[in-house]
């Protein structure tokens, strides 16, 4: 499973951020691998409605409809056609009162919820939360282009086992500095069921060719 | 003039956003009043493309594009066709320095920032930021139903008053509370050059009916 | 074991801190119950020199020493004699990679750490970190003179559960609401090893008879 | 005038503390210069009746005394001889609403309020709310030994221009990269009544010797 998180990047914003879901969507299809994008706000209506494969929400607030200003909720991403959410990324960490009120929301509502976490011990408590997925990344190799799963082998290999052993359903990502199919089957290896990365295919020259190169097709 | 904040409401979101942006945009050609909307990010792109009125963003957050995830920039709200944003909204307080960079931001890009202050103090300082529009809301009195022009002219009076002595080109808004064209009439005699409101439109029975009374068609 | 949360209350800062801590002590010695009081960073030097019970902090930054203005880290409460600090309390809400670094950091300088939660799974997660104590107080509950013990014994039960499923080791308190010797009997016998409160005792008419009479002394 | 901000520095804690807050009372008497020491709040009790020169806290809380777990007011910084406190530090950031009640609070406790702002916009606003002080630090130069001063005249220039434009009794310090005489004399040309430092003190070698020489003393 590969996620694609577009964070602002001005690279994958726009009429670019339709084209990388369209590249996404075509890879997953030859590939056979799941593939799905996180996307700005405004672009996920157009994204959503336009590719066949999922397309996430990078952030929701721990709130429900009512006096919120600015705020955008669990119940708004799936109403434009949002699978689901990433939930405290490291750039937009949360409270863990809100990360729980976020996957228990996303879960009453039938949508999939992606926790970000920083290391093994926060994996742990995250997946007590019973999310549908927790995605390990050490701030430190985030944008790094150095793979967690080469740097950082035990990180992953003892986030999957610790988060299996308190909530065996959930499934454990790894991300920061993943960018080519030895990272990504690497992380397999070690036991994660897939990758959350950004730049190594956001910011690639072409995008297309990363993330074919990633997915293994050449 | 008249600034309709759409907030969280369920009544002001995804098809009724798009119906009460159509029901503002007929009431301004009528009264011939400016009346503005201040949407739901994931609305955003469908109302800025089908109404002639100037449609906000409700919060930007105080980054450039980059590795922001969740983040949504002045630039975003631009290419989708957005006139500017709400900055500071009660709802969604900013520290100083984020607010200063939001305005500058807004201001280098041609849109229109809406700064919310709580009193007469803070009205004074955001005025020295030189932003488009203040909107002074008194908190304990947002959603009240008591109009902030009947129940403090006086904040009203002395905002003006302090943000035209700092910065004379500054346009005063008033909030809170605002719900029919008294408190609107009440409001520019206390030298407010509009009002921003939400509740008092969004959640009225019948929002045609309470934005043609606000605007005195009726 | 009663920890007693001096929070901000003008009754129980400075010299009222002091007889505060002064009256705990007393009690603990003739009960011969485990009690704990937790401090303003103001009162903390004094009160942990003259006392003989555990003194805590409110809450600590998590950070180590350095360019960090405004900040209190756990090595510093160390320092004056603190012998640990409440975690995320309701009130100073933390997000979970600062919990986490919270709670290693208390752990390595052989100081404990009593991290709050809002609910059963916040309970379950906050275990996973291995923290000395996890305290559930329903935030609904906090201050309303209603006992968790009473009102929500199921809370108190699941609490338990799920913590000491995830991490045996780990002790459990209930808050909010506690009041008197009945609340806090009912908790132990629901499970938990003890009471956090505060406004219980601190805004009582006469403290001492409240703490007493909390510890089945009258 | 001088005011020295402690922060969290290791050398500058505890007993070191004490030491330093002595030095710069025994400067201050020499020199004749104004000197002021912000603390951490747990060494505030002891330094401010140890010395006979203003002790000031780095951050207050926006709250009054009641149910705020972990917050440090104003009124409490009074009570243990603090003279005010720094506001809005660039390490802790404050939202408008909050640092314009923090100002105000201090106002009307007859106590210091020395508000931080990074450019020359900010400054204008803050000098709206009247705090005693501005100290203008723009953020790329804290703790980089260039003085603003030096790097940067025209912030201060300007800085200290709009400040007064706006409030002529507001005093401006400015700070970052302040380290000896020579940045000092230099700021005060260029209008500000002083200057706020840090590291160039607290992590001199020789930090007697540092503040002697800030100070015109050798």
């Amino acid at each position: 499973m590969i996620f694609i998180n577009f964070k602002a990047y001005k690279e994958a914003f726009s009429r670019k951020a339709l084209e990388l879901a369209k590249i996404a969507e075509n890879v997953a299809e030859k590939s056979g691998i799941y593939i799905a994008v996180a996307v700005n706000y405004l672009d996920l209506p157009l994204v959503a409605k336009s590719v066949n494969i999922d397309v996430f929400a990078q952030h929701i607030d721990p709130v429900d409809f009512g006096s919120f200003t600015g705020a955008v909720n669990a119940e708004m991403i799936k109403e434009y056609g949002g699978r689901g959410s990433l939930v405290n990324h490291s750039e937009r960490r949360m409270k863990l009162a809100d990360i729980d009120f976020c996957v228990s929301k996303l879960r009453s509502l039938g949508m999939k919820s992606i926790v970000c976490t920083n290391n093994v011990s926060t994996t742990a408590a995250v997946a007590a939360l019973k999310p549908d997925f927790v995605a390990v990344e050490p701030p430190e190799l985030i944008g790094s282009g150095i793979a967690v799963s080469k740097a950082k082998p035990e990180v992953v290999e003892n986030a999957v086992a610790s988060a299996k052993n308190i909530c065996k359903e959930v499934k454990v990502l790894c991300g920061a500095g993943i960018t080519n199919h030895e990272d990504y089957v690497r992380a397999l290896d070690l036991g994660a069921d897939g990758v959350l990365l950004a730049s190594g295919i956001v910011k690639a020259r072409d995008q297309k060719k990363a993330l074919e190169e990633l997915a293994g097709l050449i």
